[in-house]
């Protein structure tokens, strides 16, 4: 058995959000596709950031375990085991391969995991960036898939203050989508708001893990503060007030990105693993 | 009569390119339509650049000239003639509300044009950009409907030294797709390429017109120096052979951006507008 990591980006226009699901497209449906069709059998992908319909992503990470027959069907290329050509990442290639030219979905590297690697449980932290154009930035239809228009002038200055407030170790339930026995304590550990080169209002969200709909509803609170409907202060209020309110909204899916996802050295992975062993051992 | 200036951009993925068509979704039929929703009557536009099929815009300019009756209904919002609420460009802002949120097309400022102003023939230049994604960008499915993808890592150096080359008065026939009685001679003003900070391979092409599909096979020849398959001299050689050659591609439309029109100044294009007028005088 070999654990293998999978460097994943998609454009989430067209998919139904990343889990499977019966009859819809989805990017997970479709990678696991993609992955039976060069392997010949079903392979399944555990996920760093479970995104919503709509979301995209540029790092997101995965791990499947295939057994040996099917690594070495993963990597050869022609039936008589010869791997022709560059044989860098052949995985990668074949994915492509299926996927074909200008599509939505690519898986950009495939990797022998780390020892104790799983791209959900190991994950420390996930990056997300959320792109807005108000009136200063114009509406350009170029950017209509991947950000989100507001009908005003943003205070990016007041969108940034109202940011750097929130991070840290706090209970956001006021920014989650209620979910029975999913904790909404999590670790905010960037929270920034700049206006990029092309004059968008760019956020850069930086969490341990965000709960169903965090990221969306806490720059939600923030283009509140941007259109002068809320004071920076008021988005700690509402988070300490601990209940979804109708105060601001939770943006568009559009906008959304996940940008990078965090995990410790491999050392430290290994280290962790082995600990976890002994752990059971003991038991 | 006044002659309007409409400032114009849109993703051409889904558009048959800017000229009006019967049954084809184009670019002037799709603002046509909407002008008729608006104004109540058909107003015929003409365009700076006539961009082929799948060719997008972010600096399109165009100009239609409306009757006072029609101008009167363009910029009323009510029946009674009150423009009610923010009343800066009231004719943009109604548009907007015909293509709907997130539309692939945006007239993103209407004003009245200065004397003498004419979209396409005023112009004294136009601007493209073209985006090329290769091994060093990697395939980003985010910029998969603005970039093109070639499978190499191009030399940027060696391509931007091949563009310097041609930069000046010269015939382009060979970079152009003959159409009878059209001239060939341009003059290119800039023509550089570079790596932007996503590592996209970017040129930035300027001329004071541009033959049919010229930008295309420049980029193209350039990519093929970008490739080694060409030497930067080469683009020379070819363009003084004066024909059409199957050393270079002519690349995709998706990748070809139109980002800016030059005009002379008001006093200019008035001054221009007085002559013309005093020669047909003479005559």
């Amino acid at each position: 058995m070999r654990r293998i990591r999978l460097d994943i980006a998609y454009d989430g226009t067209n998919f139904r959000g990343w889990a499977r699901q019966p009859t819809l497209r989805t990017v997970q449906g479709t990678i696991e596709a993609a992955l039976e069709r060069v392997i010949g059998s079903h392979v399944h992908l555990t996920v760093a950031g479970r995104t919503d319909a709509g979301v995209h992503a540029t790092g997101q990470v995965a791990h499947a375990d295939l057994t040996d027959a099917q690594w070495a069907r993963a990597t050869q290329v022609r039936r008589d085991g010869i791997v022709p050509g560059d044989p860098v990442d052949p995985l990668a290639r074949r994915l492509t391969g299926v996927f074909g030219q200008y599509a939505d979905v690519a898986v950009s590297r495939t990797s022998t995991a780390p020892e104790g690697f799983d791209a959900r449980f190991s994950a420390t932290w996930r990056r997300y960036e959320y792109r807005i154009a108000d009136l200063v930035t114009g509406y350009d239809p170029l950017e209509r898939l991947h950000a989100t228009t507001v009908k005003a002038a943003l205070d990016v200055d007041a969108m940034n203050d109202a940011a750097s407030r929130l991070i840290g170790l706090h209970d956001f339930a006021a920014y989650c989508k209620p979910r029975p026995e999913a904790t909404t304590i999590r670790t905010l550990l960037d929270f920034a708001w700049r206006r990029d080169e092309r004059r968008m209002v760019v956020a850069n969200v930086r969490a341990d893990a965000f709960c169903h709909s965090m990221v969306r509803a806490l720059v939600g609170a923030c283009t509140a503060v941007g259109e002068g409907r809320l004071a920076p202060e008021d988005v700690v209020t509402l988070r300490d007030a601990g209940e979804r309110t109708s105060e601001f909204k939770v943006l568009a899916a559009r906008g959304l990105t996940l940008t990078e996802v965090g995990y410790p050295a491999d050392e430290l992975l290994a280290a962790r693993a082995e600990q976890t062993r002994n752990r059971r051992d003991a038991e």
